[in-house]
């Protein structure tokens, strides 16, 4: 309690920083033969992932990302202590239903596609405050659900604005550890890293002899202690809503990249890092129009953050070949792209510091068809990479 | 980190326990002419409290709740961490639109009826971490959008089962203080129990007298020493998911009762208190229905919690007089009774500890027409009368 925690107006720097220890992600058909396809744990030709609608799929997603990213850790769900999580769907309903089997202690979020950055924000406050060894963040979306529940059930072919984002189906979990907490012992040499692997080799079968929940790693390989990941999670910059008064809720990039720009520069302020302290600013789903307008407004209050800035909506789909439109968006999007492509660079040290920031767009049919404009938040988490060594030296 | 806090397998016991230091309720015409009418701060005879819509009349009432809880600690918005506030509606957007011009930053949470305590827990979660000295949490629900969103427009006409539940129209906002602040001076000799009085006189009249924001006293009283309120959060018991199988959502106090065995039978077994220990056991909005399966679920596990037991939703509405079925359900139940009903009767010491359960009835009109069960999930707080002496000998 006494150590300075709480850093500027809306960020808290953690004094035992916590760690993402697992990762994994399930995503949809598209999304696997989009430039990060071979990095999902689970894809599955059928969107409807053996279930009878769209939400049930969505469910089923959000269920085999959080045992998945269970079983890599050989985490039991009886030893998560609370289960943060949140999807796109009126009254969170994709939630409910997928995590209701693991029958964890459960916070539902609502942050439209900023939700992942929400729930990994909670999920470390409560592991870095000592409210229990593990955390679970999972977030989720389904471009059939989140047509029906925004726009039109996909029956009926609506045509789509070329500012339209595409939904991305895919839902990702992120296994959050305190500081001091021992991982169990598990059968690799250095284990930690393979936590981020995908599961599945390069090509669309499982390998056959990984272990249940895709584990790495035959048991004849030697046992090794265990290790906590090289990731962490040094700080959060709660995000608030900001309303510049647009109303087009089929170009949510430009309604989300004034809230993005004011995460990322309260960031700033209240850290002391800049753009050269990070070596990637990622957002959520801002698209390629809201990232040209982040660009500017991020100009506008003395940044440029140009060359170290990536779009999670950007990266998961191939714009020109895969006529996605503005780019990938959902709370899924980010939440896929950090699971396979992100943490894993920054658990091998190819980044150092990555400024992750979700952001969503606040909106629902009622509130649209009455005329209120689209506000946005986008919450920042600050991930580092972390050498068992530096740790130590603290 | 040190210190022993996590309890049992879902609760905390926090070391160093936030308060609520002050607390607002709004409320809707009918809520007025029930029992606790003369107890809220501020009731409307038109429940669209000067707005256009529904939706846009519960974001004021949540806007309303805020400013009030902070005017009457003589707290500013500025001076609030984190806000988490949630509500019933598809994709949270009544507390959007409400707390959008606090500009405080925000986590929206979604557990249905729970959502109160689910808000209450997070924001002592973060004040007992150190995560800020002050934070905000806010509900509110109101019968016309609620109606909407879950059943049929009012125009309808629709007729209700006998086990249905009246959505209250209210909303409820409550400021969590880090154990160790001091609260800022103001203008009478035992401010704290103001802070939990109502606003206004009885009648529908605010009392012109009052300060902004409905402070009491006038300038002329005597300047006397900041107190810190007497109702601490001494802990939490964060609920999970419950599923009977139950699917009439017209029955929702029988679905929910479940989960509030589930919490309290925990709350139980990890704190080691029995009904004994606590002055009431307060559930958010099971009704008389769900509070007669409640009782014979929680005698089934060796307990006997009728002669404690109160219920938000029998408590806001009289049943036989108002028309109202089961009782009353919403966010705002919950938040409403617990700001005008329950915080003072433990402020003045009347009541020394009670465990605070509000229900939630995991349900969207999408996952009833595709014919899935309606799961519940409750959270509990344990709310303590605390002497300023108490603290000094801990």
């Amino acid at each position: 309690m006494n150590r300075r925690i709480t850093q500027g107006k809306q960020s808290l720097l953690f004094c035992d920083a916590p760690y993402i220890v697992s990762a994994a992600s399930v995503a949809g058909s598209k999304e696997a033969e989009g430039p990060l396809g071979k990095l999902f744990d689970i894809t599955n030709e059928d969107d409807l992932f053996g279930a009878q609608t769209w939400e049930e799929a969505e469910s089923t997603m959000q269920k085999e990302a959080c045992v998945l990213a269970l079983g890599k850790a050989r985490v039991e769900a009886e030893d998560i202590r609370y289960l943060f999580g949140g999807d796109l769907l009126r009254q969170g309903i994709a939630t409910s239903m997928g995590v209701e089997g693991l029958q964890i202690p459960m916070f539902g979020l609502y942050g439209a596609c900023s939700t992942s950055g929400e729930a990994l924000a909670l999920a470390a406050m409560s592991a870095a405050a000592g409210y229990g060894k593990y955390m679970l963040a999972v977030t989720s979306s389904h471009f059939g659900s989140a047509e029906k529940e925004f726009r039109f059930p996909l029956g009926y072919a609506n045509q789509r604005p070329l500012s339209a984002h595409w939904t991305v189906t895919g839902s990702g979990a992120f296994l959050v550890a305190a500081a001091d907490t021992e991982l169990p012992r598990r059968a690799a040499a250095d284990t930690a890293t393979e936590n981020f692997a995908p599961r599945r080799a390069a090509g669309d079968t499982v390998k056959e002899e990984t272990a249940p929940h895709g584990a790495e790693g035959g048991i004849e390989k030697e046992k090794a202690a265990p290790r906590m990941s090289h990731v962490r999670i040094a700080g959060v910059t709660v995000g608030k809503i900001v309303d510049y008064g647009l109303k087009d809720s089929q170009n949510m990039g430009a309604c989300m990249a004034p809230a993005a720009m004011d995460t990322i520069v309260q960031n700033f302020e209240d850290t002391g890092y800049t753009e050269a302290d990070y070596d990637r600013i990622i957002t959520g789903d801002l698209g390629c129009i809201g990232q040209s307008i982040l660009f500017d407004l991020v100009r506008g209050k003395g940044y440029d953050i140009r060359r170290k800035h990536l779009d999670c909506g950007m990266t998961v789909f191939d714009r020109e070949r895969q006529d996605t439109h503005a780019g990938g968006s959902g709370c899924g999007c980010a939440a896929v792209t950090l699971a396979s492509f992100i943490l894993p660079r920054i658990e091998s040290g190819e980044w150092k510091r990555v400024l992750f920031v979700p952001t969503g767009a606040l909106l629902s049919t009622v509130s649209f068809n009455e005329g209120a404009s689209v506000p946005g938040i986008a919450h920042g988490i600050i991930l580092e990479h972390r050498e068992p060594d530096e740790e130590k030296g603290e």
